[in-house]
């Protein structure tokens, strides 16, 4: 089988992961319209397509925070990649590094930060970080990410709780008992109750600066006023999220919600997206939209779950062509040509 | 089967009613717009969820007309509970009273007021008037409810005449010999002619208040111009509410009308909306538009057929679990700090 | 088999006519798509229904240019009732006398003038007229009507050719040979040639005059301009009407271009419309937006389809009763009360 | 079978071509969004249709650059049509010249410019123009095509690169050996590499005007200010074209595109439009919004593929029926009666 769209990765995916864990990565909360929303929000967004410019020359590098990357993609956290393929973010860490992107490591994890970083050394790494009850884990963990040479910490802001994920309540989700959150080994349970700090706010920021001199990036922001508070608090980065859909259903789709980040931001710190990249024209919208870059969250599992690092470097190269391909035919010869002239908004 | 989501109990009830009961309490009027309406109209409404905030302690509750109930969703009044359940209307209270809610019971009840009230002692209760050509019928009615403890009156302003719900007449709806409107027992006989009284006009509002001490709550208003009428006329509440969409097709969507009457009435009476209502975040949606609490109709009929009190108690837990997470996942704290920044009318 | 709606009839038309039959009544041109819209328009327009008004007496009694009919509903022109009932017109006149409305006969009626108007004598019956390129055979039909008592003349104005029905192409549509166009008889063969008068223009209303008496009403107006020219030439009455969406393609719904054409008429003449009626509701909200009677095609010729006179009453009696009942829950006891007021158009 | 309408066509052609040839002829880019919202946007536009205007007289005819056709649509450029017939484009050539409209040759026939202009003799013909990385293989052509006879250069502006059609690249789409680019024999492979300059900018319509005298049409223009820049270069002519969404998926419908064109340009050059056209009505809307003149791609090769230039035929005598009706039916007796007063863009 020809493997020539993202679909084609998603589709084996679902026929050979386990169903459990298909589920898991494709829930989104109650009724999955965010989730949905994600994708579909692309196709109100239309291009003003430029003719006739020199594309023969293509440049589709970009910086993250002054470091450059291949194209305007990473990788977005995500946990638990043992369930998608044996070796688990260790793949991830290899295929990211070999396309020259960033890979956003999650806490929940199934290798350790150190086999991750040992398994790629040299890659481009931030941290995610969710802010445990117990201060004292995510302190360590920090710590320990600046320490193997992570260059940026993602907060993620979304997750007081866990949202309802229907499937995964049928399911009676658990992880496996051969798969642990290695990096948080004896500290909590994750199955038995919520670990994660619902009383976390904007102080908490400040908190983070104290332990780290690595940058902070803030996931999960939607709204204006979020946007004006994250730089308010000196964060440098912000990922407009809504959890790929998984946390509260009815939330706009990202690619809805960048529109005002990016207005209320205005430039002061750079501007990032997740949700619904299936193509590389989606990448192109999203930066015409104010993007700095965008991250993908279940494609990259559906990379891993066809054929680990091979199967996510396939989907990075892929969408690293369309998006190429797009740039050019929209008339774009690098990166710094993209802008809100490229696109409108359909009425419909 | 586990219960995760209201449409579960739908589809227990779809399976083991009988079918003329199923497709009395499942019908809207002529082509079913504005019952599918009700639901539809949720999905174009989008939060604007704000992040980091301390939600770790979670105050749902607020309060009808002074009094606290466990958080703003109680039952709405609708008829023949002993069509879902044997125990009919004792069930729908005693489930009411376990939740700390408010239960609207109608003149159409199974089981007389008395009976409901023995059933469920000390629970909030309300009760749903329809005001007959008889009006001696009416008149002891409220007075048997006000005597009984009720805590309001709720006039039903949309039945002048009932709605034309097609499968009704294909079945020849009817209730079965062994199931009676005992509230009404003598005054008329249901299938055979309308014993309400179409000329119903505001003035009757006087007419109510001179035979009770209760606050009169009035259902079934969409138009600004009816909100400002109700609260002329000295109502304590509103219930913006099509009933179901079993009276007038064509009418809007509950959540639709809620803007229009809560801007007429300007905070001067509690606005309630009742239609469409599946999930928390329906509820908090609808609060968040203005309204002071919610109520369900259909969803507490399949939670009756599946289990009776036991049932009901079932979905009111899992409508007030997903509000509790709906209002954390969305920055709310406790109820109070819903507002309309919280949402926004989807553009398409 | 209870016929509770007017799908009802429609399905049992389409069972039991000759599918020549069924394509031809059931043809809209090209795609289809403005026969289409002409019934999804209605979904879009929702009600602003007022509560608590007096509708225990009922009156939805209108008037036809002086002419009272018992309900705002007449039967509008379509050809050939023999293709679906063997008496043809002489049924569809007694069924509309008997509910005392209007019968617009079409010149392509399968009875003669003289045999409908001694089926139904004393029945309020317009004549609809083609001009034919003979002009004779036009002007003996306007006179032959006005003798019988024909109480006005609809020129159909949308028609100077034929519409793409595809359907009626493949099936090579033409009446079987024991149906004759009665009123045309030796005028000219149907199925050869296109006997109607493409050159026709409003300078004909002229000659129209110079032959009758009779009030002229124009038909297939769908644009203000072209309203205004029909008041500027004299006509006493508008039908808002694109033929069923049988003639041009793309043509807007009626009940939308119902709007401009009543605001260019500012009450001057009375307009109505055809097109999409299918349930009581539908009446009320093309009242609503000023028609002051609505016409039904297709329908008619279901309820002939199913039992003839009998058949056809059956489906007026169903309009009639669900508009009495859509009016009263509106909180309109007469027809004066229904005005714009009522309804509102979706967003969506 | 009847062949009433485009789609049978279109059926019978995706029933008898080699699945391949099909494929390659049906794909569109991505996920056919733009190929597939050509066709829908059309029934977003409505007619505001005008009645009792003398339409027994139709001229259909107008002009491209000065010379007569016989109704507002031509063949736009397409490749390989031996694929969809033996003898290929010289079958395209005599159905042209025989409904007496212009075929837009592509740089990709399968026959010879020699060939082509042999088989029809005094047929319109435009070249349609790629430019290659060997400039001098395209001086050759542009030469060639105006000592043939061919009366207009058409430059294709949106093909820097090759769209993404997944079943070309599922399929490994190649021509087949029997089947060659007769007018490029020897200047390249097409399967190997891709032969196009995409360093193709707005100056190099100053080298082609170098090369001929011909008018020059430039096809791909989606925008208000590639119009600006297409008239500021000297261009005579515009086509409103997304390459039938065979390029950058998520570029607008063509009939979307062409009012802001139509607007920037203002008369000063010509107008044209392909993409979508699949009945009469779509040509009328098409000149009602400004377009000159329309082109059919697709349909065009299904004609062919029914019955070559015999097919290719019924496919614009269908068209050109169709849109006469049209006109009629709207109250046009010729193309100068089209306006944009005849159109309005639906709130939907």
């Amino acid at each position: 089988m020809a493997m020539v769209q993202l679909s084609d990765f998603e589709a084996y995916a679902k026929k050979y992961l386990p169903k459990i864990a298909w589920d898991f990565f494709a829930a989104g909360a109650d009724d999955c319209s965010t989730r949905d929303e994600n994708i579909l929000a692309y196709k109100r967004i239309h291009f003003r397509p430029r003719m006739l410019r020199d594309v023969s020359v293509m440049d589709i590098r970009t910086k993250l925070l002054g470091t450059e990357i291949s194209f305007p993609l990473g990788i977005a956290p995500t946990g638990f990649h043992q369930l998608a393929w044996p070796d688990g973010e260790k793949s991830t860490a290899r295929a990211a590094r070999a396309l020259n992107t960033c890979y956003i490591t999650s806490t929940y994890s199934t290798c350790t930060l150190e086999e991750i970083s040992a398994a790629a050394p040299g890659g481009l790494r931030w941290f995610q970080l969710y802010i445990h009850r117990n201060r004292a884990v995510s302190q360590q963990l920090v710590q320990r990410a600046e320490a193997l040479g992570f260059q940026g910490l993602v907060l993620t802001a979304d997750l007081p709780y866990t949202g309802k994920r229907r499937d995964d309540v049928r399911n009676g989700f658990c992880l496996p008992p051969h798969i642990r959150l290695k990096n948080l080994e004896g500290a909590f349970e994750v199955c038995k109750m919520n670990p994660l700090d619902p009383s976390v706010t904007w102080n908490d920021i400040y908190w983070l600066k104290s332990l780290t001199r690595l940058p902070i990036i803030i996931k999960g922001i939607l709204t204006k006023e979020d946007a004006e508070l994250a730089v308010r608090h000196g964060v440098q980065g912000i990922i407009v999220s809504n959890h790929g859909g998984r946390q509260l259903d009815g939330a706009p789709a990202t690619i809805d919600a960048l529109v005002e980040v990016v207005e209320a931001v205005h430039g002061r710190v750079e501007v990032y997206l997740d949700g619904g990249i299936r193509k590389g024209s989606d990448i192109l919208k999203a930066l015409a939209l104010g993007a700095k870059c965008v991250f993908i969250g279940r494609p990259a599992l559906w990379g891993l779950a066809y054929k680990g690092e091979e199967g996510l470097q396939e989907v990075l190269r892929i969408l690293q062509d369309e998006f190429r391909l797009s740039m050019a035919l929209a008339g774009c010869a690098s990166v710094s040509e993209i802008g809100q002239h490229l696109v409108q908004f359909s009425k419909l």
